[in-house]
């Protein structure tokens, strides 16, 4: 027997095919007509069930229908009526494959706590689903994009050896006789030993960050891609990150137009962004802070609130760049045109989403570098190999990471970052 | 000032280039005549430095070259001589970046501890360089083919809750007041709530084995890609892989002949991979021991030795199907024709590089799979959640896990897994 997946349903029109799937929802119109809407993760179809048609034994299957049990079907795709390009199955025949018998997740609405003890079946709900085929094309939009402009993927390690940059924030696993071993927080520092042997190099992958926040912003395991790139300065690198950013929105909109429907998101909106994004440098957005009545000094840092003030009645993101080095990593080169101040940017969304991108130029002088490691009050013996990288035919080069989670909030409009992945792990959270 | 890359040298024949990289290797000719190996990521090329050509103060910026050292380079490629579709480099001047006095990698032969200890530099030794482009290229056939065939990325969890299965090859992580979370294995049981939502879904991803091993195909932490698709079943679950990893050579094959030339890697023996699996069970895989001489019985598992000597004399992988269900995995589905059996295939590559994948049909019946659950001795509590997809709308489905580096290993021809991942991690190994 052939089946057809929804998504090839047109092809089909008029002629009886097979369908495998699950009961999304049903509706009783009357005693001799029923409407099932009916899944297969390529997408949703309406279910037409007519006694007269059907027969009273076949129709009858359909009365016992339960949300969630898994189907074949028999059917014949009719172009909707009124709806442009929308097919309905005419159900000729079904067989239920798995019950589905008190399902958890009812149409009622259900707390944060109840949902995410049941994220296994979550995840079949239609903002659920329509949020993660969105993180797919994020997901590929990034790397394809990587991949045509000479990025080799290159996955930084996950374990790694004592960080003396603190360990608050860190996991901490032991390992074997070696003492204990840390998550990585960011593949950065081995990347800029990659572009070494492979010019433009990006990791992809899960990081750690073992803070005691509980917001709607913080995952404990989130998805990251750094990259990092050789004779790449500081303009450029932001020239990089603005390309691929405007690369995704396009291929968002191009590809899961039916699933922002779903999601309810102002597509109007996500198109305006892709347009040449703000720059501002930190010195004149603390300007723009204080001219908007923000009590802030030339040293702070932003938070959620200065950020959204910043790209407020923005349709495209900002650039903040050159921050003062006091407030970003060691690794960030000094701006040549004032050593105070560091060649770092940070992308911040519009919408409220935040900061999406943080990058910067790294510094490639070996003094220099072992200068901060030792201001920093760090152990060299631990950085010696990252200090080998500006003794052994250094280059000026720059790289960028871009919270995969982050992105995807601002494309799919979702205000709560546990629900653009799959199983999210919070302070609380672990299970299932 | 405008860069070429050295890929791109064709197209500028005969004409004056900028290009930026490394200094690979020199070669002294003559007093008036240098020969420099150049590469950037990209490529490699010779550049022929001409004293009399040059001039005497720019060919002595030649003289005082360091292997390694960073470099500013002007010259006119030309095609080879000899060699079709091959350039060479005409000096014409050159400027030092970043110096490279004494690089520590020199041409003699160094003990592996040295070089996992200068990792960061290893990685551009050419072997390096080959293996790290082609493990690029094998990460994206396997998505590309998954892409085009209906599957969806998602992401599985990295920190897993109480794993019941037994602790001691998992890395134990404290995690805030939730007791202990693990190091995850395997995606695969999150996979299979993801195909009740998404139908065909596969994560990609690091997974990790704290294994005391300390052999040349172990690592504490390596790639992995699981898949799992809804309503395919034990047969077609093997034809999916088999075309997926047909697949992968044929775009190794395609995109890295050169970097398969620097490896010495025999494309003649790959390429005939490239043609019908075999397929053994494993009671006729026994049998085939057994005619060889090996003593073993119907519920040994293979070790390396009996993979290679089922392999032996074969250009394609095999494989193995229909295990007894003792050796393979509670969640396998038995065999409907034996029950004594479990609905697993392992399949094993050609040349001694062993399993490359393992892959079964899973159980979709919520008795047996709870029966199962129980007889290992497992809490039913830590399982709740993956029964409960049993219970929700089961559905026949198959899965299966490609370890990545053992299948660079395979189209590399590496034979220690340390040289296809970036950043190695072993027992004793957590530096760099």
């Amino acid at each position: 027997m052939q089946f057809i997946n929804v998504k090839d349903v047109a092809a089909h029109c008029n002629k009886q095919i097979n369908l495998r799937g699950w009961v999304r929802n049903y509706r009783k119109a009357s005693s001799q007509l029923r409407f099932v809407i009916f899944r297969d993760g390529t997408g949703e179809i309406q279910m037409v069930a007519d006694k007269k048609r059907m027969g009273e034994d076949r129709f009858d299957k359909v009365k016992l229908l339960n949300i969630e049990a898994s189907l074949w079907v028999m059917g014949i795709p009719r172009a909707h009526q009124i709806r442009k390009n929308e097919y309905e199955l005419e159900l000729l025949d079904l067989q239920v494959i798995g019950e589905a018998v008190d399902y958890p997740i009812a149409k009622k609405e259900h707390g944060p706590d109840f949902l995410l003890s049941h994220r296994h079946l979550w995840l079949r709900s239609r903002r659920q689903y329509a949020a993660l085929k969105i993180r797919h094309t994020v997901y590929y939009a990034i790397c394809d994009y990587l991949n045509r402009n000479g990025f080799y993927r290159f996955d930084s390690p996950i374990l790694t050896p004592n960080a003396s940059e603190g360990t608050t924030t860190l996991f901490q696993v032991p390992y074997f006789d070696q003492g204990y071993a840390y998550l990585s927080q960011s593949g950065q520092l081995y990347l800029e030993a990659g572009i070494m042997s492979l010019g433009r190099v990006y990791d992809f992958g899960p990081v750690f960050r073992a803070e005691k926040s509980k917001t709607r912003k913080h995952l404990t395991e989130f998805w990251m891609m750094d990259a990092e790139a050789a004779f790449v300065e500081h303009d450029e690198n932001m020239q990089i990150q603005e390309e691929l950013i405007r690369y995704v929105i396009r291929t968002v909109i191009k590809n899961n137009g039916r699933e922002l429907e779903i999601l309810e998101r102002d597509i109007e909106t996500l198109q305006k962004s892709d347009a040449p994004f703000q720059r501002l440098t930190y010195h004149e957005a603390i300007n723009l802070l204080r001219a908007k009545g923000i009590a802030i000094s030339y040293t702070d840092d932003f938070g959620a609130n200065e950020e959204e003030i910043i790209t407020a009645g923005s349709a495209v993101p900002f650039f903040v760049e050159r921050w003062p080095k006091e407030i970003k990593s060691f690794y960030m080169k000094r701006d040549p045109l004032n050593p105070k101040l560091a060649l770092g940017a940070d992308l911040i969304a519009p919408e409220g989403f935040g900061e999406i991108i943080g990058g910067s130029q790294r510094e490639d002088d070996y003094d220099l570098l072992l200068e901060r490691i030792t201001s920093e009050g760090y152990s060299i013996e631990d950085y010696q190999w990252f200090l080998d990288l500006r003794k052994y035919g250094s280059v000026p080069h720059s790289g960028f990471g871009i919270g995969l989670e982050r992105l995807v909030q601002w494309m799919t409009g979702i205000r709560h970052i546990r629900e653009v992945i799959p199983f999210p792990r919070m302070i609380n959270r672990i299970y299932p």
